[in-house]
């Protein structure tokens, strides 16, 4: 793909888009926010700006960190190629946060939504939390509801679950995954530069060194 | 402190800092990244970018989140307090991400170095880690090296242990903290607006709602 099928996009569109869309989520009533990092990790901080409340405690952000995306241990290539494996690196700690998922309205934040492989990961994982808590504790996992905001949702098939994504209690997701919104991180940012192509589908990262 | 003494800074000149300072955190050679949430994460994610080098793995960022300045619980005031106490919310998990700390440049980031409270936490902390690990795998602490990476160090007397935070190990945090950086988030961003004031030596955080 070439470079006339990029967005390039900065970090004030991002802040902008969180803006628009926190009268939205503020319906959803958060009671925390699961981050996945590292794209995830920006979205969350500035939506959490955005959804603050005078007078109201600060939202919690909490990472999960996984690693389809992440493509480590592997050398860069000029695209962003999907990892095939989902792999946990970090998790929620129930036991030292004192948190669990009971009752809870919890908003996960990504960055993109590729194959929804990653969101189907963490979604499916945290599901399988809420089940467990709920058996110790006691509870109804009907009563928590998990909303998902990404920034961009790419125009593409979701090769996994899409129904378990976004059956109705998910029913946020469904309005989110209409926003297009996106992250590219890269000198550009700086340029504050957006460059818009009317038949993009696909977004790709800029990075830094690839070109210039 | 009123208005006058406030800094507002972009996200732009965070990613601008960011990029600036990225060749003398390379000379540091990090091998992973911390992350103190949720201020960190944002820096984080920009710094990740600003070191990435084509053919080489990405770095991962790790999150670590402690509530001294996350005000949960309780209702914000104009100003941003710091709590007086440092608590784990999330940690590394070694086990799960496979990660130790030995032999390793830990680079670690924040937001906000104010009393030095949370990063003397972070940092004895990921000590008591590395010996351990070292301990049981074999290893020499005086191996691995601790780089801090905070956007803005505030101009005051540090409370805690100042020595301990900045002896040789952390070599690169000395030159670090002489950056006079810093991160505000809030509606002003958009507009991409810097107000300086010579005199500011603490800087606070621009929320959402607390003044338009």
């Amino acid at each position: 793909m070439g470079e006339e099928n990029k967005i390039y996009i900065s970090y004030n569109h991002i802040h902008k888009m969180c803006q628009d869309i926190a009268p939205k989520i503020k319906e959803f009533k958060p009671d925390l926010m699961i981050a996945i990092g590292g794209g995830g990790f920006i979205p969350a901080r500035m939506l959490r700006t955005c959804l603050k409340e005078a007078g109201k405690p600060t939202l919690r952000i909490y990472a999960i960190i996984l690693s389809l995306y992440e493509d480590l241990g592997t050398v860069s290539t000029a695209e962003e190629a999907p990892g095939v494996q989902v792999k946990r690196v970090q998790w929620i700690d129930y036991d030292q946060s004192g948190v669990d998922l009971i009752n809870k309205n919890v908003l996960i934040i990504d960055e993109v939504d590729d194959t929804r492989k990653t969101l189907h990961y963490a979604l499916s994982e945290l599901e399988k939390d809420l089940a467990k808590q709920c058996k110790e504790k006691g509870g109804d996992p009907k009563n928590t509801k998990f909303g998902v905001f990404v920034c961009h949702n790419k125009l593409k098939e979701k090769k996994n679950n899409y129904q378990t994504i976004s059956h109705k209690r998910v029913d946020i997701s469904q309005k989110m995954f209409q926003i297009l919104g996106f992250v590219i991180l890269g000198k550009l940012m700086i340029l504050n530069i957006i460059k818009k192509c009317a038949n993009c589908k696909v977004m790709i990262y800029k990075k830094q060194g690839t070109s210039s």
